[in-house]
């Protein structure tokens, strides 16, 4: 079962995504190593000896409805209970709210041994801290006061309600309305679709953060707003009050992640204690400016679903590897003469899919690792903030699109590992694959990904930003050809940054020249050409430190990274022939 | 719902996979173009009528085992025998035992729209469709003339009984055991696990093909025979006698595929009605040569796996195009000033995933349906029936790992296409990757494909025969040049074309060295760059007849095809990395 990767989470933390640096900081002057180390093992040891033996159960028995209320996976609810108690809720919450002020790059290391654990399980509080990180940027004092420190805790959870029929990947088209109320409140009536732990029994209240639209608003997305709806009312005092006008009436039936409870939301439908139609809601931030408020929340939550791709890819990857070093088929060419089957693992092409897995894998950690301290120094360190706002901005794509697909593509490895054993649900591999799939297409697919690396990041400052970051990667190519086991895949990671330097310019050319239509055309193999030169250089960077990264890190440039050429050739020349052939598409 | 793509079909078989040349040959003298017209119109008319509506039940219901007695899904039985009683089952049948005699290129046809229908369906014919072949080509004329024509007519079924628990890819480690009886029968004892259609209530009888060995045989691969060991032993007038002490003992819980169940086998446990213990078999060809014979029959099923990963990827790229029709999500730049929302399929994102789809799609079916031309051009060919059966042999495993790994990615690609809805099971969506996903994995995986490519395939003929393949694709981009619509890819066909030989020039050098370890390490690469390379020209050689046809094959070339430069360097430089980096495994 999974033994939380403590090696390779402090190797990525301090000498990929400088951690050390961040501890220089006067805000996180108080965190020393030993500290992180600490937290870092009790996380292990929690994830180890309490969420993962539940994965299976968890998808087996999934959750359950009857009447509007939700049942969790038998033994979900302690464990629950136990993990908030262990205060693993709070760890990057306002420090005035009860949280511990944490940076984010210890969060997402733990959250990856969460999610390690079980997908299902973590996901709750991923949303509640996307809550959290909005009320803490956009609530008044009286909205944070009443439910910032619960929601901190994990007392009470979060949720996200964006999603309606028509309106998906396009928030434009949502249509959940909102009254104003005599109090200064609100009433909301709709429905929401897609909703994760929408409903459940972890916790006494939910509060869910909620789009809709005035009755005097502009069309599209300028016309929605924000709202905190609870499942009960709060009191004064703090205690809980009438019960809302909100209510689960369905759980879909998924893939995987049967743990997680994907509700449908009703609001408004005069079911409630409250005495009056229309779920009461409270505004965040201002009318009409709810979508930039929801984009604090899923910036955050687009870095938490990268780190379930790592997660999901580094179960997968350990549950490969320890079938294909006890599994014996054949007798590897390297074997004794007269010895008998040899470990699978031996084999030359179970342990490509085996290092590709691993490549994959740290590379997409190293990616989430660095958006995330991207993250804390933008709070850390004024002099730079906005650099380090930008780093973030750039890297979030990366990180959610890279991971997610990593997570799908070492899964799908992991069951061909396994051979027909992997097709057997009691190997638990093909849970990991189902569970996967999800990720790259909630929190924004990974198209609109793509669409935000090109048209929203590529810009930033006046385009220069992108440059240096490539210049930061070429700086450890230099490092890596004085280095004896590096210099070898140099030529490699200097023709991926040819490569992705060349794509890039491609890319901002078109956005001047106003050829929008081109740069989406090849968003996606850009998406992917920049993530495997990140990822590369990244793998390099912590080669500088030892023999085993060196390794890993030549491996990953002279297999996975040589995708970059053919992806160039994409982004330049696939755009005129895809608007040309999109006529096929016509007919079956 | 799924339509039978006839116009996809008929140009594949008549203008790649030589069709008309398979005509003039004497043997097929007799089929006309209006026949086969005929044949896949009602083809098409069954799979979309009656096998496609129980795909969903199929899956939601899956096969079930009750006092060693499996019941298929409800509906399941009446379909099957209004398919054979539709004569689909005999097909390809020696006429002499009531089979229609005709070409396997017609029946790879066929067989794609029955599993686009449902794969978990049609996988029972495609056992059987192996046993006939193993019987006509190994079996004694008393066994022909008990079995073969039932098996034809689809009356009984067939299975193949390869795999152990401790005996998968390896078969030279099975321990099935065979003892010779008095009467020249052999009794048989032993476990077998993933067992397709191993137990079932479609046929009266079931026809199991097991390997076992003698008590005299010589250890590894050369000392296993074939028997074939009827549920139901035969009497001399044909009618079924006793019960033969073969059970099935167990159903796998799989990832998908679950209307086709997957036994254990449990064989001399004493249960029959024999009176005596042990399952009564009878030797199929000579005695510790039945791998050959099972060979003969993996073959074939080879091919048909590919066939499966064709039909799965066409299903899913059906709904995949279908719903992005359908689907309005955001305004497409295209899209007239102040229009609503767009269907998604005008977003390049989503156009290109599914030009990608479609792609894969036709260059998989081009290959299998060219490996199928080339097995009957081996039989009716007489003048060249080595050179057509070393065609035959060079892309099995082409067809087989690259439709089926195609199948896999077009149906996630087709996940993704569905955005949150393809989470969804009800959509669809999902199951077709669930059912796909063993496709790579069973009728040996697509790493043992790629070491038979290599280290069988590639020195056929003193390694001459892919280098004659090689040069008649070549021909295929002269031709394209000379077109208005593919000249423009004509340079990426002929640098794929070097790429592919400068790579089979390599690993064919490694082999004349003895190095076998590198050549090894490249296989899959390989197998993969030669499989989109050969895809690309076929596509190629469709788009020489019609527009739409190039504007598939230009996509692919600009697009798709890409990835071989990447797969080229990994071919040449992956291998000693791969071997230094193994040290990786060692520990997580």
């Amino acid at each position: 079962m999974y033994r939380a990767p403590l090696n390779q989470i402090s190797q990525t933390l301090n000498q990929v995504a400088g951690l050390p640096e961040l501890l220089k900081t006067e805000l996180f002057s108080e965190l020393s190593p030993d500290i992180i180390d600490a937290i870092l093992q009790e996380a292990a040891r929690f994830s180890e000896t309490r969420i993962t033996p539940l994965r299976t159960k968890g998808d087996q028995q999934g959750a359950t409805l009857k009447n509007a209320e939700v049942t969790t996976t038998e033994g979900w609810k302690a464990l629950y209970k136990d993990w908030t108690d262990g205060g693993w809720n709070a760890l990057t919450g306002d420090t005035a709210y009860g949280g511990q002020g944490l940076p984010t790059l210890l969060s997402v290391a733990v959250a990856e041994m969460w999610n390690s654990g079980s997908l299902g399980f973590a996901i709750a509080s991923t949303l509640t801290m996307g809550a959290v990180e909005a009320l803490e940027h956009h609530a008044s004092d009286a909205l944070k006061n009443t439910y910032l420190e619960k929601l901190i805790s994990g007392e009470w959870s979060g949720t996200m309600n964006l999603t309606e029929p028509q309106a998906g990947s396009d928030l434009g088209a949502l249509r959940s309305r909102a009254e104003r109320a005599d109090d200064g409140s609100y009433r909301i009536f709709g429905q929401k679709i897609f909703i994760t732990y929408g409903e459940h029994d972890l916790t006494d209240n939910i509060v869910h953060l909620v789009l809709a639209r005035l009755p005097d608003a502009p069309a599209g997305t300028k016309g929605i707003s924000l709202f905190l709806v609870p499942k009960y009312l709060v009191n004064e005092d703090g205690s809980l009050g009438a019960r809302n006008d909100v209510f689960c009436a369905g759980l879909e039936e998924k893939l995987g992640l049967h743990a997680s409870p994907t509700c449908t939301m009703i609001y408004g439908d005069g079911f409630g204690d409250t005495g009056e139609k229309g779920a009461v809601g409270y505004l965040i931030g201002e009318e009409h400016k709810g979508l930039a408020c929801m984009f604090t929340m899923m910036n955050n939550a687009r870095l938490l679903v990268g780190i379930q791709g790592v997660a999901v890819a580094e179960a997968a990857y350990q549950k490969a590897r320890a079938y294909a070093a006890e599994r014996r088929q054949g007798r590897s060419l390297n074997a004794a003469k007269g010895a008998g089957m040899s470990p699978i693992i031996e084999h030359p092409d179970v342990a490509r899919m085996l290092l590709t897995m691993k490549g994959l894998t740290q590379a997409s950690r190293s990616i989430c690792y660095a958006t995330a301290q991207a993250l804390d120094m933008a709070k850390a360190d004024h002099a730079n903030g906005t650099f380090w706002a930008n780093r973030a901005s750039l890297l979030t794509p990366l990180a959610k699109a890279f991971s997610t697909d990593s997570g799908v593509d070492v899964a799908s490895l992991g069951i061909q590992v396994h051979g027909g054993m992997g097709y057997i649900e009691e190997t638990g591999a093909a849970q990991l694959l189902r569970d996967a799939r999800i990720l790259p297409i909630y929190e924004g697919t990974n198209g609109i990904q793509a669409i935000d690396l090109v048209m929203r990041k590529l810009p930033l400052e006046n385009g220069g930003h992108i440059h240096g970051f490539l210049q930061e990667l070429r700086d450890i190519t230099e490092q890596a050809k004085a280095s004896d086991t590096l210099k070898i895949i140099a030529p490699q990671l200097e023709l991926a940054l040819n490569t992705a330097e060349e794509a890039t310019r491609f890319l901002q050319d078109c956005i001047v020249k106003g050829d929008n239509q081109t740069a989406l055309c090849g968003a996606t193999a850009y998406q992917r050409l920049l993530s495997l030169t990140v990822g590369a250089l990244y793998l390099t960077k912590a080669g500088l430190h030892d023999d085993n990264s060196a390794a890993l890190a030549a491996f990953f440039a002279q297999n996975t990274l040589q995708e970059t050429a053919g992806l160039k050739q994409v982004v330049l020349d696939g755009a005129a022939n895809l608007t040309y052939a999109t006529k096929l598409l016509q007919d079956i």
